[in-house]
């Protein structure tokens, strides 16, 4: 969806790599965080800074092969010094619809650590569990807040999957600002496939152990792709109000794609879409209506679909 | 150590991605590998052919975040269909010593499919177990083929970790056939950080289920990191036999840091380091004794031990 605009950006958003450089496993060896280039984490907590989505001062910055890696690193610190009920593994559960690769990850490997535990709405059960909160939830594009009540043995810690929490998806009112919250680039400048995800996290030591997780599962991540990454995202920040801003951008593609969408669907008489409510978005200082991301996932067959209908 | 080697060689290892490039989760939908840039694949083809290390040609490709990832990988397929003695999980053992990693890699989430079994050398369970041949070992440099005695009720699948079989490290005298052979970029190039490995599988449906393995656990792997390995591998096949071969550099450098530790050593009285036979290799098509790894590990610290030692 976003190749159009960097292909316009032209070396805005390039880089060049000489052999010679980045052979090392480390990047920094000041930062917590020990395999992040030093421009990436810059470049993330300006572009938190500039959009408003997050708040990224004051916390702690994991870098992961995507977020889907840092998603595991957050389950495995969560859990990795459990000592709960002999050891059970800890059920990681998530609102319905949930994003559909959460249960696979959580049992992947049958982990002794925690496992699947379904529908967030449907947890009932006396014991420590993962909320994995999903907003802009994929697939269905809500906004989404915890939903299992907690009580002295019903005790949970919470992820925050932020993928689509941009303003081109969704207007937000005020900087997120929680425990441990995932973003990824893929969503945020296009790019999947650099594999680049970061996670802000509050608590030093359950940081230590994301990066320990990364540092036995890949032993860091690609300077490469986090080369990269700085780049673009630095590109973004500074087109940010102007002429070029990526955001505005993202958010026109959006727009329209909606828009032709809800034509065809009124046409039908068969497809129905949810509607959703104009909310006041800060970076744009303006009121609108979300673009879920799950538009832009079947927006291919629009013009199929239309031309099915009118033909 | 094979920094000054890339700046020598200046733009033959350099990648320039521009922005609009390369966005896509995608890299190959004919290749079993759907993630894997179809350069990279060929890259490595013709290294292994030009080298002469391993018999690529008849072999599935499966390209992963660094060699750690594909082991992940090879031990998840290895094991995902597992129904032996109740489900119990299938022990993995390497012979003494051992990489260092092996038991953190093993037991990491605590998996239900797979556990750390130790020393190879001393496994006597009568159960099927996974063995890690390591040649040349991390940390002892020596030549390994596997050592557990299997028999009907005591079956092993084998991975081989091979990411020092390199002409540099060690004569080679035939290119190796196994059914799972790691490679990673790190001891090939020298370039770590840019987290690329790959292994080599015989089977098929093997090979599917790595490939899974590492959809589910990062959805693929960086392809600005495999475009940059595709350009120096490819780099390194061109200098094969001219004036800047990088394996004849690599070995040139090694044996001069054998040589300077040996003599450092020699004259300590209380350091002592192996000895290694000389063996023919078909790709110098000459005989000489290896360098191996460790030597390399411990070369920053020649100068300041000699110093120690001579003042």
């Amino acid at each position: 969806m976003y190749e159009t605009y960097w292909a316009k950006m032209e070396d805005k958003g390039s880089i060049m790599i000489p052999g010679g450089q980045k052979l090392s496993y480390f990047s920094s060896a000041d930062d917590l965080c020990w395999f992040m280039e030093p421009e990436l984490s810059d470049a993330i907590r300006r572009l938190h800074s500039v959009v408003g989505n997050a708040v990224a001062e004051d916390k702690f910055i994991v870098v992961g092969t995507g977020s889907t890696q840092l998603l595991f690193a957050a389950l495995y610190a969560l859990t990795c010094t459990n000592s709960h009920l002999l050891d059970q593994p800890v059920p990681v559960v998530s609102a319905a619809p949930f994003y559909s690769c959460y249960p696979g990850i959580a049992d992947l490997v049958r982990s002794g650590l925690y496992k699947w535990g379904g529908d967030a709405g449907k947890f009932d059960r006396e014991e420590p569990f993962i909320e994995i909160v999903n907003s802009p939830c994929n697939p269905d594009g809500s906004i989404r807040g915890p939903v299992v009540p907690q009580n002295d043995s019903r005790k949970g810690k919470l992820i925050h999957d932020f993928a689509y929490f941009w303003p081109q998806y969704t207007p937000i009112g005020a900087p997120a600002d929680h425990d441990i919250m995932l973003f990824t680039l893929s969503k945020c400048t296009g790019h999947a496939g650099s594999r680049i995800g970061w996670a802000l996290v509050k608590d030093r030591s359950l940081a230590e152990k994301m990066v320990g997780f990364i540092n036995i599962a890949t032993i860091g991540v690609s300077k490469d792709a986090q080369l990269r990454a700085a780049k673009l995202m630095g590109a973004l920040a500074d087109q940010c109000g102007r002429e070029n801003d990526f955001f505005k951008y993202g958010q026109r593609l959006l727009t329209d794609r909606w828009r032709r969408l809800r034509e065809v669907v009124d046409k039908s008489e068969v497809f129905t879409v949810k509607d959703y409510e104009s909310d006041y978005c800060s970076f744009f200082k303006d009121i609108f209506k979300p673009n879920p991301a799950f538009a832009w996932l079947s927006c291919d067959h629009i013009s199929d679909t239309a031309s099915f209908l009118q033909g």
